[in-house]
This record gives C-alpha cells, sequence and structure tokens, in this order.
C-alpha cells in the first residue's frame, strides 16, 4: 500500500425526504444563491421541495449552468454573489451545477479572473464560499470530493482543479429524485462511476487489499443495479444502490493509497472538446480500447478483474482477461452507450485529431506509469473505430 | 437501505514515517498535552519520533491509561489540563488512550462532574478541545470515530458516549509502529475488527450492496491476514492491510444505512466488568454462540456470510451455515483468542452471573430487532460452554 493522506469533511444526508433537513444545515440568515442546470428541477418537484425547506432564508437563483459547466456562464454567478453579498451557495442538480458551484464559491473570494483557479490548479485559492448540495444526477461524485472540471468556451480549453477549500459542507442524496432522468443520463451516469473506479483500480498489484475489494464491490453493484435503473425506475433500492455507489466511486477512499490512471479521461475529454460526446459516451469509447492495448502492462489486475467481478476463473488467461473486456463493453452498450466510434458517427479521420490535441496539451506521458505515450493513444484511439 | 446520515471529518495520513507530519498537524504555539497508556511507546522508539516532530511546542505528559480507561484515571489528565491551560491534546496508543483523550478533550470543557458525560450520553457536551491521535494498535477503531467507552473502577459501570465534538482532527497510521506489539494484542485487535464489522453486517438483508459487499471485503481481508501478522510480524502489507481495516470496520461507513446489532459487545462488556477478560476475548466467546442461538433470524445473512467471506455455496443451507460459524471460531482461535469459557478458567456459574449484570443494566432487549432478551442471552452465554 502507498502512503496517503484521506479527508473527506462532506456530510451526506441519504434517503428519501432529507431535503426537509435544509432547515437546519443553512444557516437561518444566510443569503443563499440556488444553482441550478436546466430547468428540470421545477418539473419533478425538487425546485418546490428545496424552497420549501429554505422558508426563510434570503434566496437568489442562478438556473442555466451547463453540462460541461463554462467559464462564462459562471463569472455570471459570480458576480451576483458579489453584487448581493450572498454568503451560502446551494447547487441543485448533478455534477456539472455542484463543479460549477465550486468554481463560484472559490472565484467569489478571489481577486483575480477565476479563470487563473484553473491555470494555477487553485494554487491561488486560500477561501471558498460555504455550499451544500442536493444531488439529483448519481454520476459524478462531486457532491462528495473537491474536484470541479471547467470548460473555456473562447478557447475549448477543459480544466480541472481540486481544493480542500471546496468540498460541499453536506449533500443531500434522495434516491426519489433520480426516478424522473432521462435513461441516456442514467446510462452516462453509470458509465462515468464505472470508469471513475476502473481508472483507481485497473492499474497495478499494491497489496492494498481493501481498496482492491471495495472498488469490486461497487463495480459489482453497477453491473448487477445499471441494468435494473433503466427497466425500473422507480425501484428504491435500485436507485438507491446506484446512487451511493456513484457517490463512493470518487470521494477518494478507494484511491487513496493505490496507484492510478486516469489516461481514459484524458482521452476522452478531448474526444468532447473536439466533437461534443458526452462525457460518459467518451468513456465507453476509450476504456475498452485502452484496457486491450496495455493488456500486458495490466495483467494481474485484468485477471483479478476477471474473477473477482465477472466470475471468470477458468481456462486460459488471455482468454479470460478478453472475455472481462468484451463483458464490459456489453454492460455498457446494455445501459445505452455506445463504445463505438461509428456509433457517434465518427470516423478514423478523428485520431490524428485527438492525438494533436493531446500533443498541444501536454497528455505525452499518461497512465500509472507515465507509459501512455502519444503512440500508445493513437493506438487505443484506433481500437475504437 | 435505510436513510442515513454519515459525515467523519477525520483526516488519515496513512503510511511509514507518517509521524513526522505532526510538525505540520499541531499548531505551532499549542501547549500539548501528550497522552498515552503504560509506556510501550517509550520501548518501541514512538514516543521518541512523536517528541521530536512537537520539537518548539510546549509539551505536558500523561501516561499510565489502561486497558479499559477508567474514569479514575482521566480525571487526573483533566486537571492536568486545566491547571497547565492546555489546548491541544494528542493521544499515542490504541483504543484505549484514543477513548480516553475523548473523555479528557470534552471532560476538561465541562462545568459538571465529567462522569455526567457518560451519564447523559454526552448530551451535556457542547465542546471539547481538539485533539490528534498516533495510533499503535489496529483495533478499535476509535482513531476515525466518535465513539468512547469509559469504565469508573468505583461502581465497576462501563458506559459508552458518542458526540461529534470528539472525532479526531487527524489520526495518524504508520504500521510499522505495530511491528513490536504482543501476539495478544495483535490477535485480540483482529477479533475486535471483526466482530465490530459483524455487529453492522450480520443482521437481516437491508437493499445495502454496498455495506455488505464492503463489510464482506474486510472481513475476508482479516481472515487472510490476520494469521500471516502473528506469523510475519514485520510485514509492511500484511500489518498495513490490518492497520486501515480496523479503521474502516468502525469509522460509520459500512453501519451507514443498515441495520446493527452490538449484543454481542452489550453481554462482553459485562463479561469484562466481571471477570476481567479483555474485550476481544469476550467477543470470540459471545459471537458464534450469538450467530448459532439465532441462526434463524439472521439466515438470510449468515448464507450470504458463508458464500462470499467462507466461499460454502454447495450443499445443504444449514450445513453451510454451521460450517461458516465452525469457520469463524477456527479463526479466533488461529489468531489466539480462545471461544469457550473454559480457555479462561471459567465455567456455567457465569451464566447467571452476567444474566444477572444485563437485568440491572436494563439490557433486556438487544440485538437488531430487540429480541435478545435475557432468556436468549442465557442460551448464548450456555452455548459458551
Amino acid at each position: 500500500m502507498l502512503n496517503f493522506d484521506f479527508h473527506n469533511p462532506t456530510r451526506i444526508l441519504f434517503g428519501e425526504n432529507q431535503i426537509e433537513h435544509l432547515a437546519q444545515l443553512v444557516p437561518a440568515r444566510a443569503r443563499v444563491l440556488v444553482l441550478y442546470g436546466g430547468g428540470s428541477i421545477r418539473a419533478n418537484g425538487t425546485y418546490d421541495a428545496v424552497m420549501a425547506a429554505l422558508d426563510g432564508r434570503t434566496i437568489f437563483e442562478f438556473g442555466g449552468i451547463e453540462p460541461n459547466p463554462s467559464y462564462e456562464t459562471l463569472v455570471e454567478a459570480i458576480a451576483v454573489v458579489k453584487r448581493e453579498n450572498i454568503d451560502f451557495l446551494l447547487a441543485v442538480g448533478g455534477g456539472s451545477v455542484i463543479d460549477g458551484t465550486k468554481f463560484v464559491a472559490a472565484g467569489s473570494l478571489l481577486d483575480a479572473d477565476p479563470w487563473t483557479i484553473l491555470e494555477q490548479r487553485a494554487k491561488n485559492v486560500s477561501a471558498a464560499l460555504p455550499f451544500g448540495a442536493v444531488l439529483t444526477l448519481p454520476a459524478t461524485g462531486s457532491e462528495m470530493n473537491s474536484g470541479s472540471v471547467i470548460t473555456k468556451q473562447a478557447t475549448q480549453e477543459k480544466f480541472a482543479f481540486m481544493s480542500r477549500l471546496v468540498f460541499p459542507q453536506f449533500a443531500i442524496l434522495d434516491p426519489t429524485r433520480t426516478y424522473t432522468l432521462p435513461a441516456r443520463q442514467v446510462g452516462n451516469g453509470i458509465v462515468d462511476a464505472f470508469v471513475h473506479i476502473m481508472e483507481q483500480y485497473m492499474t497495478v498489484p499494491a497489496d492494498a487489499k481493501v481498496q482492491d475489494r471495495f472498488a469490486e464491490g461497487l463495480l459489482q453493484t453497477l453491473v448487477e443495479e445499471g441494468p435494473r435503473a433503466l427497466a425500473e425506475p422507480d425501484n428504491y433500492a435500485v436507485r438507491a444502490n446506484l446512487m451511493w455507489t456513484a457517490t463512493l466511486a470518487l470521494n477518494g477512499l478507494i484511491g487513496a493509497g493505490v496507484p492510478q490512471d486516469w489516461s481514459t479521461h484524458m482521452i476522452g475529454h478531448e474526444l468532447t472538446a473536439l466533437y461534443g460526446l458526452d462525457h460518459a459516451q467518451t468513456l465507453a469509447l476509450v476504456l475498452p480500447a485502452m484496457l486491450r492495448e496495455r493488456r500486458d502492462a495490466k495483467r494481474a489486475k485484468l485477471l483479478q478483474y476477471a474473477a473477482r467481478v465477472w466470475g471468470l476463473r477458468d481456462g486460459d488467461e488471455d482468454a479470460r482477461i478478453e472475455a472481462a473486456i468484451a463483458r464490459t463493453e456489453d454492460f455498457f452498450r446494455a445501459v445505452g452507450v455506445g463504445t463505438r466510434f461509428a456509433d457517434y458517427g465518427l470516423g478514423k479521420d478523428v485520431v490524428p485529431a485527438v492525438v494533436a490535441a493531446l500533443e498541444a496539451h501536454g497528455m505525452t506521458n499518461l497512465g500509472e506509469s507515465g507509459e501512455v505515450t502519444l503512440n500508445v493513444s493513437r493506438n487505443v484511439l484506433e481500437r475504437c473505430t
């Protein structure tokens, strides 16, 4: 096990009707900015439940935070915070809204262009507004971590920052609030959580038995519950297991003390920036190809994954590895997310474009060991056709 | 899954040489009281490492905190805190020292006899001194939770309290600091962690797939690494896995959203109070007997436990359950902890005495459903002979 520093102070209130507890969680005299996305929370009752629980506070609203939340949108929210002397933020939505709220929390207290937070990877962040989250889409894990990914539309740059100062104070996870999600968002969320786990698990052995088994337990749960969530949208137990799994997939616990990869994400970010694919679509494309390309480097963990997640324990080792990767692809497709360029109307011509973007962004030594060079990334992308 | 409220703000620094980070973790101007136990930390170098890292602070010491830490000892520490205007506590030791430090942290800021903290189950605790922990014995999980068990020697009462105010700010877990532990303490710690997990896992199904699999992963890790820790005391990977497992066994995570039992602990506390058995010895006695006595109520989870922890998936269900319980007993004995009264020189006469103590303390409806009455406890104790 590698040395590690684990700290996660976010409080989780999980279950039906937990939104009512906002009345105790948000300071009674707060001037609150409620941030949300495209407005689905108004249609499904979440907005009304939140506003009822916040009764008595001075409330402002900022809607319209988009998927892949943009600097351009969020600086408008920062302007509202400054103009209205907001002292508490409440994100109501999925990972994009929560990521955006983290940027607003830090950017509102910064005496500089907030884009410098991304450029300096939060080294210039010394304070942030307190905030909480009401999660409506299990996927990114942003509700219980200190990371945020922001896109600058003007330059098509998509960067991440992390800061201990932007852990949500609390996150409310009510599985019933996810019943009305479109199937595409549910499937994307499942793939997103799955690949988050894989980026922390599918590397090389590190004598970290607990982290491995926790990761495998989360993967098995996604495999079992993912297709059921699509077939039975209002099955509470299924939605609850998915929601808690997606949070634990990226709250720092399974990644503490183990090598991590994240090359699939880096390549995926370029596909989103260049072609507008959903984040999870890019992950479903790249991960199986990456595992096939790097099957030798990841051999020991691939065999463990085959055995413990997919029950593949007998027969030729290479056949077991290939079967485990094929099952992974089947699983992604079973939750509605395609695993080949053709599923998204793309062809081989994307390969040089993505490789050029990786080079331009310095993504030339990715993976747990830095051995995912541009050549390896090119091979991976060619396997996506 | 049941609704839950999970919050664990303790920061964990895990690995070799992490004690050096005390220099950053403890405020530079603090007046620090270092609390410890019987002095083994002086023999094994931990004391010197801690003092070196604290260089520059004003340091006071309080040694001699005993196993099953006592009110009588700890009020002396509280007197030191008040007399010397201590503003930071550092526990260096195992669960007893950390539990005791929690009591000192809360008791030092209380305008009343600190024993009232136990009597009022911490309802009268509104502040506590900040404190950290350097863990030397993986066992109780106290280093990353908000619970504490204190004994009043004068009355032989052993009570617990929990308060959000007594989470350690940080805990340092250096597996190399556990190499020199006596085998008895290692074995006890393994059993203690194992039974902590079982009290949160071995109840009735609650559609909590993540919690179940995390618990099973921790149990499997103890089964694999426990005997190895005794056979290879300075195997870093083994000690690291044990240490992280014991912490996660009782940090609130696997118990969030599921029914809990704790009847084995309640009966065990009486055995310790009456006969001076080590805490873990009482757990190794009671747990297998409890599982046999309540095999019908716990049937579904016992079958799951048999399959997933012990690989017992074939044949008659009752035979699988009995085999899983027998394997559990074998495991306890393999780490040196006896599972029958005779192993501790006790006989059948303890049964009525323990039942009387349970009755005197109101322990008449224990277990996940309250169905562990005095009659059930009597049957359990008779099975320990």
